[in-house]
């Protein structure tokens, strides 16, 4: 696994990640104008969501400057029970963003490598993502394979 | 959509359903050695999960024979909370199946129909799964969409 540069950590998101969360994930997709408040009424509900074992089912994960606390990526890897395999548990990353100021320095593959180390430790049988055909070069690098197609209905 | 035909119905899984849901999937992986105390844990486990509105997060629902109680098809919409699309909700379908002995009477896409509808009453902004390339033409038929790649690690 490539390992995280001096100057970065990996930690759970907390309530004072809201700016750089939010900066992050805009290059991503819509936000909106989520508030501090809703923010942290939604980290309070993924902390409220735990498995069969007690532990979390929502995992999501920043990786910050040490000296700032900017937030340069971030990802979440949340865990959904199945009859299937034993009642075994999948893992499902999803919303991961690197800020636009921090790339080209393999932040996006730490990030994939550490979610997928949590859904491993999780006791998941496997981990999927969803990606756009562009992204399949990155994921590969990461270790994924293509193992189907995406389709979805927007309301 | 397409109609139910007149001697079936759909509602939730329950626990009576352990010998016909087991069936069902055994059609789409490997299911296991699950036993019928483990089945109802499961069942008992997603019924606690809920979202922020209150509501359940895993709905699995069942399409039975109205006389005989035999499970025709099974399948999940589940309900994943996120920062993105204003703090926005996504369904998520997984685990179709529908019973080999009930095959060609339109149940699956009667199922799916259903199952999106659930995501729509329940907030969603979308709802997407992942399939294999072959079964891209009957998702369409259920008004889905062509969206990305899904990668998977197995562990
Ligand atoms: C691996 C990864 O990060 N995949 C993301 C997914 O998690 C995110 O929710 C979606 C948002 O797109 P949307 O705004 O069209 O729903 O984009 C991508 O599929
Ligand atoms: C729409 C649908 O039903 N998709 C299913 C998915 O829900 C299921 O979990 C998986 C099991 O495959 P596995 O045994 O290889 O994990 O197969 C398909 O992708």
């Amino acid at each position: 696994a490539t390992t995280i540069p001096n100057d970065y950590t990996v930690r759970r998101i907390e309530s004072r990640d809201f700016e750089g969360a939010k900066t992050a994930l805009a290059g991503l997709t819509i936000v909106g104008e989520i508030s501090q408040k809703e923010f942290d009424s939604i980290l309070n509900y993924w902390d409220s969501v735990l498995l069969p074992t007690g532990e979390q089912a929502y995992n999501t994960f920043v990786i910050t400057v040490k000296d700032t606390e900017r937030v340069a990526a971030i990802g979440t890897i949340f865990i959904e029970k199945k009859i299937i395999h034993n009642g075994g548990l999948v893992g499902h990353i999803e919303d991961i963003a690197v800020n636009s100021d921090f790339r080209g320095q393999k932040l996006g593959k730490i990030l994939i490598d550490y979610l997928s180390s949590v859904g491993k430790q999780l006791g998941c049988y496997k981990t999927i993502l969803d990606c756009d055909v562009k992204n399949v070069g990155f994921y590969e690098k990461c270790d994924y394979k293509e193992a189907g197609i995406e389709m979805q209905i927007r309301y």
